[in-house]
């Protein structure tokens, strides 16, 4: 089939990928769209030292199993089904997970995948194909609520106004929160929900005077640099939430996390479920997110699009 | 008054310190003993740039208010009395507090001090003197139990071996869990209770081969080298608490806890009456600690001592 290849940085599209094979309770999905992640572009870079097909947001259609014919997301850590975490229902911590399109798992830059059935969840006819593809990265946002408590009353910041900061300040807005975007492009404003507060220049520098400091700060930069700012921008016994790994170790002082008993809470994917209805009853707007749509065949084209300063959600289609 | 004074470095005995003066709601107490902490160590170091009196863990008796001529204790913070942090009951995290002997307030190392009324609790006798002037560092380590679930069960790694660190293996193992300490003096496994086990060699190198990882690691050492180590000893969606502050920043790869969604919780200060209660009922053993007893006058003996490697902890009497 086709597909895109990564090897050592180099990103090909081949032809003669070989087809997912079939396994008892995984089901073969025929890829629609797939949206290309900030993972993506560091998997390219050598994160993972990942070789093969990349891609993991996507929707398709099933070619097989209880869900045959219909339009499917689906998680994409792929458990081992036996040990505690898998039993518990949480494949996403399993120790012998693999992750689709990002570790020992071939993914969604290709005509086909295959997943466990378990994770594939039915895509409702009020949501896109488009729409769809952000279910993994809004779960993922929406997953914060699932650690700690946001809700109304609870005044959140999300530092970075990329497409993973805007779905964070979605995500925490549709909990009801008061959510402010620390970003750096003010057109992104208007792709908000009126009710989230955007500002420009903060994550630059120390603030000068004394701040309203937040309960809850939200990590979305990927800029190592920027989380060693963000203690001054929390409140004691407040919340940073790290959304994005990033690609090399963070120098950072400590001592006000201490002083201030500030948590730091790592937080990865998150239930497709919530996000896939959140989608369909329209309390999250991601449309406005889409960049450009692109075959495989422009794969090249595409990488680089998304690679751009500025540029927002950039899709494939086989 | 006679005292310690420190100086940009220089801690030297003077007997022309100022008196505490008598603040309404605040009582004068005179120092019966004082525990000399690695944060005073810190401080002649030039942490927090202090200069004054230092001195924060102290038993004494109370010269006048309601507790006049009882034994007293004190919580080190004295906030405002108006904020909403204060009126809450925490002054821990009062924006404008001082801290006894550490940041805008004379401390215990000296004939008297003065704190807020409220700060003060008498002393039961069946604590003694040594035994009390631990009820601020054991009060900070029962303060993990306060954030975070520990209990029977739960199985907890205390790295470090020092005088924090022994007394967080103490206060979990008082709460129940299932505590291991790592360490690097191996006689100090006799100064906890038995059911606390003792490791050796833990935290000098990544573990070889796959460990059982812990739901709970404490950082006690101080070290910035050895949190970086942590992440790998405790399990996905378990927690490092951090005991202590590191005096300078700490590279860390922060990729692990975004991928095993750990999270590092800052603590600081407990509350003082569940840390006497326990002294009180014999859960938590701390006479051992006590490494030397000197007077004032001989302080830079005393720090010097303190100041040796292996050494517990070192008294200072007016």
């Amino acid at each position: 089939m086709r597909g895109l290849h990564l090897d050592r940085g180099r990103l090909s599209l081949r032809g003669d990928l070989p087809e997912p094979s079939p396994r008892p309770d995984w089901t073969v999905v025929a890829v629609r769209r797939a949206g290309i992640c900030a993972t993506d572009q560091a998997l390219v870079r050598g994160y993972m030292d990942f070789v093969g097909t990349p891609g993991h947001e996507f929707v398709g259609v099933a070619l097989d199993g209880p869900l045959r014919g219909r339009r499917v997301v689906g998680e994409i850590n792929a458990g081992c089904g036996e040990c505690a975490e898998c039993r518990r229902g949480d494949a996403r911590h399993c120790a012998s997970r693999s992750v689709l399109g990002i570790f020992g798992h071939q993914g969604a830059f290709a005509e086909r995948l295959a997943l466990p059935t378990r994770n594939l969840l039915a895509v409702p006819d009020a949501v896109s194909d488009d729409e769809a593809t952000f279910v993994e990265p809004l779960a993922a946002a929406l997953h914060i609520a699932d650690d700690i408590e946001v809700g109304p009353g609870v005044r959140c910041l999300v530092a970075g106004d990329g497409k993973l900061g805007l779905l964070c300040a979605m995500a925490l807005a549709a909990r009801g929160a008061e959510v402010t975007v620390a970003g750096r492009h003010a057109e992104r404003a208007a792709l908000l929900p009126p009710s989230v507060a955007y500002r420009i220049g903060m994550l630059e520098s120390q603030p000068a005077g004394p701040i309203d400091r937040f309960d809850v700060v939200v990590e979305a930069t990927g800029n190592p640099d920027v989380l060693a700012r963000l203690p001054a921008l929390v409140r004691p016994r407040g919340t940073i939430v790290l959304k994005t790994t990033t690609e090399r170790p963070v120098a950072i002082d400590l001592a006000p996390l201490v002083v201030d008993e500030i948590r730091l809470v790592g937080s990865r994917c998150g239930r497709f479920e919530p996000a896939l209805q959140a989608l369909a009853e329209r309390r999250a707007a991601v449309a406005g997110l889409v960049a450009a749509r692109y075959s495989l065949a422009d794969a090249e084209s595409a990488f680089a699009h998304a690679a751009r300063r500025g540029v927002l959600k950039v899709l494939l289609e086989p």
